[in-house]
């Protein structure tokens, strides 16, 4: 990268990155212009090399899905449709240019995929070794956003997408680098989902038309997301156990039983839409039903409940990564 | 920061950025909602410990200030009023606490200051010895953007805020951390505008209404923005060096002339707001006229005169930093 100016280098990422002209205005101004009717759902998200990804299991367009999803995620779970991004390189000058293009490249693939245009960014350089990445991500309300504080006591807790894929991803790519039980070729079923998470955006705004009352991605994982909504909310989650069989399952026949059920219940990274609805009849096709919205008992914090029992907050904290 | 969870962390830092509150929804959910009136601005800009600040020189509030003063220019440029902002930290788990919470208090005074509200924002943790900062900022428009793209011959090229301020502060402090020609102590005027420049922000939305046919601000130096205005509008800017004489005169007090005329043509990280108007009676006040727009003569290119001779660009290149 360091053979190119910053100009030079812009010349040749921003033809990749062409997309859908929602926006007035693209990428080359000081600003870009975003047209909106009236409201504009606004997010961002970062990821930085060696912390939330691995040069060794991630390609340049593996990164570039993931932190896109990850900023779409957040707007869908507003019930909102994304629009367009802003995109913040922050890189080592001796990256490759390679690197660069191949992320550029599969970042517009991505954002054509989701019809999302990419109307702006910075470039910088970095430290020695250090490579990030930044969106910010913009979307449109078809109507009122749902936040994380609406959920009320009778209401009932669904689910739209997997849970625990990202983190059965995360310990097989773990397990084979330490050489520990898993051995032999990596099951690519298995490590797809953290590669490249897929969000069922597109359920968002449905959620959001059903009615939904509280609504957010999954991100740091079901217990502590689960949480935040509760807290929020002011509330008791109570999580029916056997509503997460088909999860339990499918991590079973990749991990132990006890690191399968901890990949379920705290992985994260894994974007599918957790959300309440007023009653059973209101949860929409291609959801399903996880518990139930409980008063707050006198004397007691909103909390989650796995059947009876609460359910530690155990997933991703960036700052004790620890699982 | 190691001994707090990023929740925690967050509770102590969501109180100091309080602030007007233009949007629907602060931070706190999975993203902000930004009210609009038709279209929004957007622009984002990151700065990294070591390439864009270093901590014996600026403090936390500093790094707050400048950040943040970068991007709101940005928006200004356009012609637009800065409403909201979203911020990113990206942090070494080490960082003293006590770093985040003065950023933090900083961010939520500059922005009371400007009467910005801080919407939402992401913390992340770095490799170890790393710090970054991304702001992305929002503005209104009250009538059409000031693109870079707008100059015509005839047009006349004006400033407003000076030039050269931030770079005589740059080589002040290089100069005296070097051992360099500066003895003593540092001359608190020659460094203030390098530590926490200003950018007359208001005059954004004042030029778009007096007629500018384009505008940036200078945030890598007068010889590159220039530059970039006249390739985007397919013209050449002569800039009358006479015009220069107050900001040489400023410079000179401080530097030996060689360096002086430097910064002054190609200091970066200014922020004034550099725009081209139909004539000279439609220049605002407090702008002051450096120069005027011709055409592109048979076979040459866009590019900036400085008198009779064409101005090299030489100023701030993020991958090439050496000046």
């Amino acid at each position: 990268m360091a053979d190119l100016t910053e100009d030079e280098l812009l010349a040749e990422v921003l033809p990749l990155l062409a997309g859908p002209r929602r926006d007035r205005l693209g990428p080359g101004d000081d600003a870009a212009i975003l047209e909106s009717a009236g409201a504009i759902v606004a997010t961002t998200d970062t990821m930085v090399r060696g912390r939330d990804w691995r040069d060794d299991w991630s390609s340049p367009e593996d990164v570039a899905a993931k932190v896109l999803i990850a900023n779409l995620a957040d707007v869908a779970a507003m019930g909102a449709v994304p629009t367009s991004i802003l995109c913040t390189l922050v890189l080592d000058p001796q990256t490759p240019v390679d690197w660069v293009l191949r992320f550029a490249r599969g970042l517009g693939e991505q954002c054509r995929r989701y019809a999302v245009s990419v109307a702006g960014g910075d470039l910088s350089s970095a430290p020695a070794g250090v490579a990030m990445v930044t969106i910010a991500a913009f979307g449109e309300l078809p109507g009122d956003p749902v936040l994380r504080s609406g959920a009320r006591p009778g209401h009932v807790l669904a689910v739209t997408g997997p849970l625990g894929r990202s983190g059965v991803g995360l310990a097989l790519l773990e397990g084979a680098s330490a050489g520990g039980p898993v051995g032999g070729e990596l099951p690519a079923a298995g490590v797809a989902h953290h590669l490249r998470p897929s969000s069922p955006l597109g359920q968002g705004p449905i959620a959001a038309a059903a009615g939904a009352s509280a609504m957010l991605d999954v991100s740091d994982g079901l217990s502590r997301d689960a949480a935040r909504l509760a807290r929020a909310s002011g509330v008791v989650l109570r999580i029916d156990g056997s509503a997460l069989a088909p999860d339990l399952n499918w991590a079973e026949t990749y991990l132990p039983r006890d690191l399968a059920r901890a990949c379920v219940l705290n992985g994260g990274e894994e974007h599918s839409l957790l959300a309440t609805f007023p009653n059973a009849a209101s949860v929409p096709a291609y959801w399903r039903v996880l518990g139930r919205v409980e008063t707050v008992p006198d004397g007691a914090n909103p909390q989650v409940f796995l059947d009876e029992r609460p359910l530690a907050e155990a997933g991703w904290d960036h700052f004790h990564p620890a699982r």
